[in-house]
């Protein structure tokens, strides 16, 4: 990648101030950015640095007018951060797709479409009756079942195990060890004290513009006809766990090390902290907030803020926990106030 | 598959009313089943499903008699959801046991010997020594170590990774990530601070009917001759971690994200929930029982049922949350009685 | 594997006293050894066993004179348990570096530089521009991305993944399904309630002498030129996350399934349990100790010990746990208090 800083700032419909013409190979931090980078201001602490910096360019706000000389060409937006982050994309883009054509031995299974621009590393495996998009990318010894369907522009990473009938929409990113549709943890208990598994033979449907971390588990629905689904928008962290038959509404968050039991459903735009447990049968409503390690075990209302196990409002749990802290000294005053009433003068008549 | 009505009533040892000769292709819910599918009506609340459905035959309870017209045969048994279940697990043979044959490339390590009927998926590995049974699934990227042995009917999903002189029993479910006979966590403290890796080599011994979830670790034993050892029947959930030297007993259940220590022994018959932390060294008494995120720091009594870090008994832990709940609250009427009593005629007389 | 046990003496600095030419092939606990295996003693406790072993030799501290008779060779060293960890080292290198060679097929990329005995097993795949030093071993299905470089004599087990530009250093050992150089989990909140993610272009740099356990996943730091580090001899358990931009210094030790969040710095010296959150952005102090399951939510001071969730001084917990557990019972009783106080005769006066 190489542009001029007016490439960059027609792409951004920005004003260049300075040397148009500055060759930008990369972006970086504005403290520690080199010739040929790109940074930018958007917090104004950060205003002695550009004084300073190597960068070649610098997007700034418009408006922004410096108190001293500059050594770097600017960029003027209306907001830098969100342009800074239309350049991350892009750059992220570029880097991301340029991975194309098929490395061998790879494996394609009979009766399977492959679209076109699509990468398939050495030892990916699609099994059959699968059909995958245009500019699909899927990495080394990333395992696709039968009948999946993968949509345009999805990022399958190397070691993705995703097990027969599973659906992943477009532009989605699946990270490496991730293992969508296997079999959700259901077992009938019999009489002499063994458990029999109930089969599980739905699916997972994840939708568009989804990105879900390492080496998280999502199982399957179980009946045939019924999918665990992920709506449009959400992000999920590593290692998280999502049950069979969970349902996660558009644009929510999950962090972390998160667990969600079966045929839970959660809310649209619901921000889950990490090492949160959620109960199986559940509904938590659109925007709950849940902090880290919290314990969800019933439904919850719109907006709500969640803490502690099992989980209470934010506020009431760290005023509990205050005095949680304190707990040997009440215990001590409450004896000491036992022991003074006890010894009353009145009360020992009273008795 | 596809059988008909009276088929299916054979193998269930039901009796059929209506047309016995409805054919048979998938199961479903009551409520969403379409012609040609089989359900289940075991809970009353559901029958009213029961007249509106479109499944070709439902199965019911010996002596129901309907209170509508049906437009479904019926076969009536014991207990339904049992034979449903009965259904359900042909069903999953016939779909998981249809893969077959050797896919290639695939790799074969000298001296190994493997049973008939055996799947080997594409990119599957195979080691030195081992010893697979009939019938066996090992999905692509499957990888076997050197000695490894595996029983009849076992399936062996993508990716899962079988360490070295790892034991695998029959009919066991292990799904796709799973890494089992890693090296424990076990390292000496150096009198520099550092540590010196204690080398980990025991096994890990897994018995028969055993399901073990995705991404799921079990450690080797840390000795030679030593196994962490999983019995018979044992169902674990996904993101589990098992430490060295573990013992899990018969039947037992854990779920999701729970963790359990070095050498610590799990009875049989007992309920571990999901992301409960189990220290090391320590004993759970057959049909222990712990709650969701609890923390188990020592042994347990048999039949016990625990809640909280560290773990007490669950009614105790409830009621003690309840208060904790409104500590602000008996905090402050602490304060005011302190005062009351400070306030007392008789108690500044007294002092 | 066969020495005398002379030979062993000689490498462990210690003088035999018995049948110097006894062979030894293998190493076992002092109670269970078998004919041709070493053990040794270091717990007076386990002394009775060393008259009743089988074992053909036993490593004991220098002065140690047998008060019965021995049927078993004696090595004398000023510290057993710590000659034995020698031993084990010795013989675990044995097993694990007797893997070489390249298996077929494997994939190596343009430009990739792979040093002298280096184990390449089948389905391993290396990208471009790689750099792979001596000794090291590739199991089955590891990934190694374009641009990573590998230092002398590290393993790296089958199915792990290093993603483009991570770089790790020499005796390291890496275990099966982790996954390292992931992107971060970082998303901008757009006006709309979606997110934008933010692009993940900095690396992941391990030192030397580092042991990652199966399943574990370190993400990539946020900006190009930084980097999420683990500094030398750090021991990583199963299951771990650590966030995007998190350091973690010298000998730290963290057990399985805790998770760190982004941008957060733990030092040296640390230990940390099992299943332990640390909020983003904080710092650890040098030799902070975390009990298991705690939530770390602020900066912790050098030598500190914590527990509970948000983590307070280990003793402060366990005393107020201690209260907390008899929480109905102290209510109970300012419930009693309130009602005297009340019921004064003096106080009814004073109202």
């Amino acid at each position: 990648m190489e542009f001029t800083v007016s490439q960059i700032a027609e792409l951004l419909g920005g004003k260049v101030e300075g040397n148009g013409e500055a060759k930008i190979k990369m972006l970086g931090k504005i403290q520690e950015a080199k010739s040929g980078e790109i940074s930018f201001l958007s917090n104004p602490k950060y205003e002695p640095h550009i004084y300073e910096t190597n960068a070649s360019a610098v997007i700034v706000k418009k408006g922004f007018s410096p108190k001293k000389k500059l050594n770097t060409s600017l960029i003027l937006v209306d907001d830098p951060y969100s342009s800074f982050t239309v350049l991350l994309e892009e750059y992220h883009k570029f880097i991301s797709f340029q991975k194309s054509g098929i490395e061998e031995p790879s494996f394609l299974g009979t009766n399977s479409k492959v679209g076109d621009d699509v990468y398939r590393g050495a030892f990916s495996y699609i099994g059959e009756n699968v059909k995958i998009g245009n500019n699909v990318k899927i990495y080394p010894h990333a395992y696709i079942g039968d009948n999946v369907e993968i949509g345009d522009n999805t990022i399958i990473n190397a070691g993705v195990k995703l097990y027969a009938n599973t659906k992943v929409g477009h532009h989605c990113v699946i990270h490496s060890g991730c293992v969508i549709g296997s079999d959700g943890f259901g077992f009938a208990p019999q009489s002499d004290g063994s458990y029999k598994a109930i089969p599980q033979m739905g699916n997972v449907v994840i939708g568009n513009y989804i990105d879900i971390g390492s080496n998280t588990v999502i199982d399957c629905a179980t009946f045939h006809g019924d999918s665990t689904k992920i709506d449009d928008g959400v992000k999920i962290d590593n290692l998280v766990q999502l049950a069979h038959n969970v349902k996660v509404g558009k644009h929510t968050v999950i962090a972390a090390q998160t667990g969600v039991s079966g045929s839970t459903e959660i809310g649209s735009n619901c921000v889950i902290g990490g090492q949160v447990g959620i109960a199986g049968h559940i509904k938590l409503a659109n925007k709950t907030s849940v902090g880290a390690q919290a314990g969800i075990s019933k439904d919850t209302k719109e907006g709500s803020k969640l803490w502690g196990t099992p989980a209470i409002d934010v506020m009431k749990y760290q005023r509990s926990y205050a005095v949680f802290k304190n707990l040997p000294d009440l215990n001590f005053r409450l004896k000491q106030l036992e022991q003074k009433v006890l010894n009353l003068p009145t009360f020992r008549e009273s008795e």
